[in-house]
């Protein structure tokens, strides 16, 4: 799990002239599930991982580059499971092929909570997941196969 | 309000050969104070407003560019708070000077978190605030003010 980017050091060294959406950070019980989900499932790198022995947490930055990623925060000793408001939606992702990562996930024993289908008339197609915290996951049809029908 | 990019067609206009992350969605109450927050607060462009009345509600994409963005849901009817759980944590912007926007998202009677501080030694300086619906914005220093010591 050696990370490839070290993204705090990315972030130290970024200058921004304008804002910029850097991350989001949720909250995960459990961080080898969880980068079974996000690294082994949906491809994504760790780009940093900060252990924190004086707070007793660590903290995880997942995502495919540096440019935009999450945080994925755990508390060493936490036991039960992170509560989820009705507020927060999901993360969108745009993949190449929603079918395929659909099918590896689901073998994987992700939940589904909308298999792939168009959301709206001509529109991309798009998938709802949940990673292994419940967290909803969106994956969106951005490869050539969304000028397909289906 | 008019939006200056057209957010879901530059979506359907984007083709990746690797997976990328699009945006973050949160459910929001209020759209004029949403607006207020992120647009004349934090300097985001409204990139798409969607209004679906088949749904009963609207899709409004901010951001500081189509790349990665926010959608804020609004369902019409929606008369209560929505109520945030222990899991979501916030989104990140990085910012060229924390001190300015901070003052300015005061002066406008933005609830604040945790005023301007390095929260590791010899780290950004960051500042923790709440958005209309309560969701944490972080922002961090990402300009040159960084390279002074506060």
């Amino acid at each position: 799990m050696a990370s490839e980017v070290n993204y705090t050091a990315w972030l130290r060294a970024t200058k921004t002239a304008t804002p910029k959406l850097l991350h989001t950070m949720l909250r995960i019980k459990d961080i080898d599930a969880t980068l079974r989900f996000y690294v082994d499932g949906l491809g994504m790198r760790v780009l940093d991982r900060v252990d924190v022995p004086v707070r007793r947490a660590t903290a995880l930055f997942v995502g495919y580059g540096p440019d935009v990623c999450l945080e994925l925060a755990n508390r060493w000793e936490t036991d039960s499971a992170y509560s989820h408001g009705t507020g927060y939606g999901h993360v969108a992702i745009g993949v190449p092929d929603v079918a395929a990562i659909f099918a590896k996930l689901e073998a994987m024993g992700v939940e589904v909570i909308q298999r792939p289908m168009a959301l709206v008339e001509n529109g991309p197609i798009c998938t709802f997941v949940k990673d292994p915290d419940g967290y909803a996951v969106e994956l969106v049809q951005t490869g050539d196969a969304a000028e397909e029908d289906s």
